[in-house]
């Protein structure tokens, strides 16, 4: 069986541990151990009744659920079959452009993206500018942020042509959080910024660094959210992109008219208002990540990087892929290697923060493959 | 409320009627009347525990089910989110041809999906090719088949470009089957046939005119097919497209690595084998579609078109538009006005074939309105 490219091929960690699926112990993908909370099972069995009618093509509920949770008029708002299906259309706008700039290592599906429509993309590297030390995420990044921006910037510079941006906040498989201060300079030098913000409901409001609050401002604006990984739902399949109404206007006219399931409009009306599952991830997410960047940073030949989100880049002297082939066997636990990443490949994995039981289990299995 | 173009919209209707939505007797989306069938439920609730895993990006399973279904190689199966998102790719391939031809009238998301990638259309006018006589489907088409592909020929001749067609059958709006035999010359005289049989599953088996069994021979034919109005499923989404394994690559290199959600998955690995509710439809459909034939066709000013599929086409001496809205009012029932399809305008309705009771009712309303 081939290896998978995205985290998560639960099939074919299963066949290589000889074990059930349901017995693997998945830190490959990086979604919220504590879901799905009740209230969105409770939801989708409350409406299997309307599963004979079509979906409501404008998304009215939908998006005036969006629309109370973020306090932005909902024809800003376009649901999406998860945020993926919204990252092809933005794909094809990024495409339309000279070139777009895209920060490495990047999400595989982004190269998927853009190569769907024939983008031109420029890299810009993240690894060199990253700090591997524990900080407070607010404080402590903007070194970083401040470097990658006036990166970022340099490669808008020298044209007059318009070009591109894409990147996530926080980054994935970093962790990397970019403030929000330091973004906006780059929506004046580039002609379209498409940021994915799919983990960005990990962070408490408080210190969360989304651009949501400057949209109405910026026409060059697109952000991707999705509902499916702090609320564990990614078989469900909901994402949603805020931009301008004219934009998302034009999306909705290369897409079908049904590309949510009802199921999942049920289910993110209600998890949007579950207060207690959102404060209960928050109050778990800061000292679980601290624990496991502990653990890991003090296991031989690890290094971890520090992050925002809910998972753990982690370097490692040894190959990463021939780690997760061991853990697999022993202990049935998944990781996820780099491979799919060229500019990190096998010295790179990266684990999801779980419950500290979990975690702790994680840790054992690890210092036991690196002692053998 | 702006008026919906689509069948199905009931919160507009609703609205309208001023009834709760469940109210609304629908006969204006081309549902099933006896779905979803209980072994559709039971699987989306048996799998519930599975939203917290991504779906498998291959599909290994829904397409193996497929495959034994239809008995075909699994690598000639894509499944998608409904039929909509793949009649998408499909645009996407005829649009790089130098015209494609439409039948019209043409469900309208036809359009969109050739509008959205700029393809040129030509069109091919049915409606005068059409019998109102009742006949069995088989033998009664072949008159209109033949001058329909006749004409289709036409339209490929004097240029020695590539051109396209895109058709379904039955075809929606008029419920005309064409036949198997009399489609396959037009596979040599377009470079890509696009044919939709969303609604072929509701003929028995041995007169269904599918162009299935001929796939594999025609790396030019694309394939498309629901699973969501034989099994009363559109709030669900599941479609699937069978065509050549290298296009599919191409289509699955375009689109998110997850379009269908894993209840979708369970559902239809359910109804795939469920012979019994499939029996039921067939015996059902028969004669409820005759009687509704011939109730309508003894109204005053109603000619109804004869069908294949699970909807009539009815020709109204009266303003279908104001039909609608009264029968809304006066009995909280939903018919499908043909505004959307510019070749029919107001003069035309669309009704799905329901259970013997509700046409029954349809037909004493229609009476009541008509003689008011």
């Amino acid at each position: 069986m081939a290896r998978p490219l995205h985290g998560g091929n639960l099939v074919w960690a299963a066949d290589l541990a000889g074990c059930p699926l349901s017995q693997i112990l998945d830190f490959s993908a990086s979604i919220n151990p504590w879901g799905p909370p009740n209230s969105a099972i409770a939801a989708i069995q409350a409406h299997l009744g309307e599963l004979r009618a079509y979906p409501d093509p404008q998304y009215q509920a939908l998006r005036q659920a969006l629309s109370q949770f973020h306090q932005i008029s909902p024809d800003w708002i376009l649901p999406g079959n998860g945020s993926a299906e919204l990252l092809t259309w933005a794909g094809r706008d990024l495409a339309a452009l000279t070139t777009t700039t895209l920060v490495t290592p990047a999400f595989g599906d982004y190269w998927r993206a853009l190569g769907a429509f024939g983008a031109r993309v420029v890299t810009c590297p993240l690894m060199s500018m990253l700090s591997q030390t524990p900080r407070s995420e607010v404080q402590g990044s903007e070194t970083e942020t401040h470097q990658l921006t006036q990166a970022l910037g340099l490669s808008a510079q020298g044209t007059s042509a318009p070009t591109g941006l894409l990147l996530n906040n926080p980054h994935n498989p970093t962790g990397q959080l970019f403030l929000q201060q330091t973004l906006l300079p780059l929506l004046k030098q580039f002609a379209l910024v498409v940021v994915d913000e799919a983990f960005m409901d990990f962070l408490p409001p408080e210190q969360q660094q989304s651009l949501l609050p400057v949209i109405q401002d910026y026409s060059n604006l697109v952000i991707l959210r999705s509902l499916t990984k702090f609320y564990s739902l990614p078989g469900l399949r909901l994402g949603y992109a805020i931009a301008h109404p004219e934009r998302l206007r034009r999306w909705q006219q290369w897409r079908d008219p049904w590309p949510v399931n009802s199921l999942a409009v049920a289910a993110a009306r209600a998890v949007l208002s579950d207060r207690p599952f959102q404060q209960k991830t928050w109050d778990w997410l800061g000292e679980a990540r601290l624990q496991l960047w502990q653990g890991l940073s003090q296991l031989p030949g690890l290094q971890p990087y520090w992050s925002a989100a809910n998972f753990l880049l982690v370097a490692s002297h040894q190959s990463s892929s021939e780690l997760q082939r061991q853990l697999l066997k022993s202990d049935q636990i998944l990781i996820r290697d780099c491979l799919s990443f060229p500019e990190l490949g096998d010295r790179y994995f990266r684990v999801a923060v779980r419950s500290q039981v979990d975690n702790q289990r994680l840790l054992e299995a690890l210092a036991q493959v690196l002692s053998s």
